[in-house]
């Protein structure tokens, strides 16, 4: 029976397994979608109720998976504080908690709920990929995230020292700068903030001509490290 | 006869066929062309009508083409329901449709008419290799771009969670949010909705260093995919 | 003595000649420099004055090396509808049509002088390596211009469809639409338009998600064509 | 005596060094932040005073570790006029010399603080990298930075002649223009200026189509250069 079950549960070779997953993972991108919904303000109420009750079926399924699990797993302290183990308890944990309590009061339990995405990881190849991906290029990354870093910092000063007269309100400080700093090196441009001084816009010039070089570094690493990874699991 | 009208419309090799393709594809743009201006408001109605007898002329040259492809087709059902037999079509049935009915009052007609566009395809290379391309790296797009909507769902919440309070009426809910870490993201930065507390500016530091890198990606590689079928298409 | 002139105006060997074709550089740049600051709106009678003070001795040494040019080349017909031969004649050409006649009243003309930073192009390898990338890729990038092309005219007819009701002032046409596609596409968003319904909000995610690995297309065969010729220029 | 202290200063391969290296490293960081926050507009008084407390902190031990590194160095002179020399000597300079003088009134002092942030190189390899990527591709990096300039002064000639009767205030000259020319071309996009004409609209599309590429090369070009330089590092 515990070999059945197991069979299903863990391994992903048989149909009935198959179709564990898939519903599994459906239920977790129900379970996100209804999360967002209730965001939504001044929801009529039988629908919040509706939204109420499918929570508490996946919250349910969930549960059964959760001790499943444990049944199956053969060093069940070990399930229990490995990472997918703990994953699959702060999935249920929240609602069990926020038992009876109006959910507006308590924004950091519903925040828990979105542990559930993590699930996902467990049945998504691409995820591995990724996380496989980042750990390779590691120290390259953080390297030149560094120097990005330092760039944004020294744009952010620069256009300190030029706006700050002209626009108090928008350059008041170094901090409210770096917030230009990011928006304008990352080519986002919101245009909350931008230069109205000549020198400022020459510097503005200056910075994006060597910034988008730098910027684009650390990215350009992580989508090579990944395509590597993605041809290596090809090979496979 | 028949074999010398095949020679024209199907086989690519003769200075006559090639004029008739030629010929069919300036008539395709021009179609799109009127198109495009039966959509600005407030024509002078000689200039709708003037619109009109060239849309006209182009749909009975469409026709006639359209016939005589069956015409030379060896199994004419299998082409008809073959992919460019529907597009052919698709690219006459809604002028026959929309026959006397003002074109105002059915847009999805009008719409239909789009689908001449794909009759391009049969003549031009790129959309080939571009199809081509999406096939052979298939997988590894979807892979990404199911990392990348997780992605933007966190940043969605994330947001949500710091800029609710402060522009409840730009951030109102997840899906809202959502407008947002799309437009961030892919660093378009329309500037209508941006954060304004210093955790949401945070935020949008932290996830614009390591969002980037990530939504870079399918893009990547759908553009590696593309060269490489180009690279082997020139080796041919 | 012509093959001495010869020597420092056309073959770059000797610290005369190399000191020649750095001072027609400078004269090209300054000669530009003007051209810009003759658009500053209300400047100084004396200040226009010594632009064009500065201009004519630029329109001088342009003639005299325009001559020059013409006095050494083995076959002076060839040289004077040879690509040079032509930008150095439209490079004084506008300054002897404009002769006595108030600058203002022929913006065309003044638009012609910007040919002269086509000079540079004598001296500069990047431009050469860049035209030879061009050439090399060309092909390609046609045929890929052509799919953005497409793919823009969709985002334009979908956002027209999506956006028309609600705002009929910023997509009152697919013309209209047109512009928004290609800001949004290319990621620049001004923020003068962007979509406001539900339908077209969620019609810009699909058309980014797809969009932006497609425009990058082009840029990217442009550059590996470039970096290629410019690793094969290293090689040399 | 002498060669424990070098053993700490400069050689980095015992704890006692690696401390004392993380120790400074972390004192130019604060001091980095005690910068930013004095640019805060109407600090208190006693926040300011402890800010002043840190820093003069810091520079006691930069101080110290200065002679230090005099003290050990085989070559002293040598070493005081080398970069890191200059650097470190620059990085306490401003102490000094504002000394019982109110901060407000000397900014550019206050600015040369910002040196200290090259003492980071010393300990960073990343920044050492860069710069020798930098150095690789300096040629290239040049021959395109100025090919990218040509076509944005293009650019903003082009936009200057479209929309300068439309829009003087925001296009009143070619150097106005070049503002938008750059801000376009980077895809930063603020919003703050934007055609409004058809022809300044269709200019747009067409110098951003053959824009969008170029002003990727220099960018591009740095990136490999420090991808294969980071390479080329793994391999030693």
């Amino acid at each position: 029976m515990k070999a059945y079950i197991k069979n299903i549960v863990e391994i992903n070779d048989n149909p009935v397994s198959r179709f564990f997953s898939l519903f599994i993972q459906t239920l977790i991108l129900t379970s996100i979608v209804i999360f967002s919904m209730e965001t939504i303000p001044d929801l009529e109420p039988q629908t919040r109720y509706i939204l109420q009750i499918i929570e508490t079926f996946c919250v349910i399924v969930f549960t059964i998976e959760y001790l499943l699990r444990i049944y199956v797993a053969d060093q069940k302290v070990k399930f229990i504080f490995s990472f997918f183990g703990i994953i699959d308890f702060l999935a249920i944990l929240p609602f069990y908690l926020s038992f009876g309590v109006d959910l507006k009061s308590l924004r950091a339990l519903r925040f828990l709920r979105l542990f559930r995405i993590f699930k996902l990881v467990r049945y998504n190849r691409a995820i591995n990929q990724f996380t496989r991906a980042i750990k390779s290029a590691k120290e390259q990354i953080f390297l030149f995230i560094f120097i990005t870093l330092i760039l944004i910092y020294f744009a952010a000063v620069g256009i300190y020292y030029f706006e700050n007269q002209a626009q108090p309100e928008h350059f008041s400080s170094i901090f409210d700068s770096l917030w230009w700093a990011i928006i304008t090196l990352t080519t986002v441009g919101y245009g909350d903030v931008y230069p109205i001084t000549i020198g400022g816009k020459m510097f503005t010039f200056f910075i994006l001509m060597i910034g988008l070089g730098i910027v684009a570094i650390p990215t350009g690493i992580i989508s090579s490290a990944l395509t590597k990874s993605v041809d290596t699991k090809d090979e496979e």
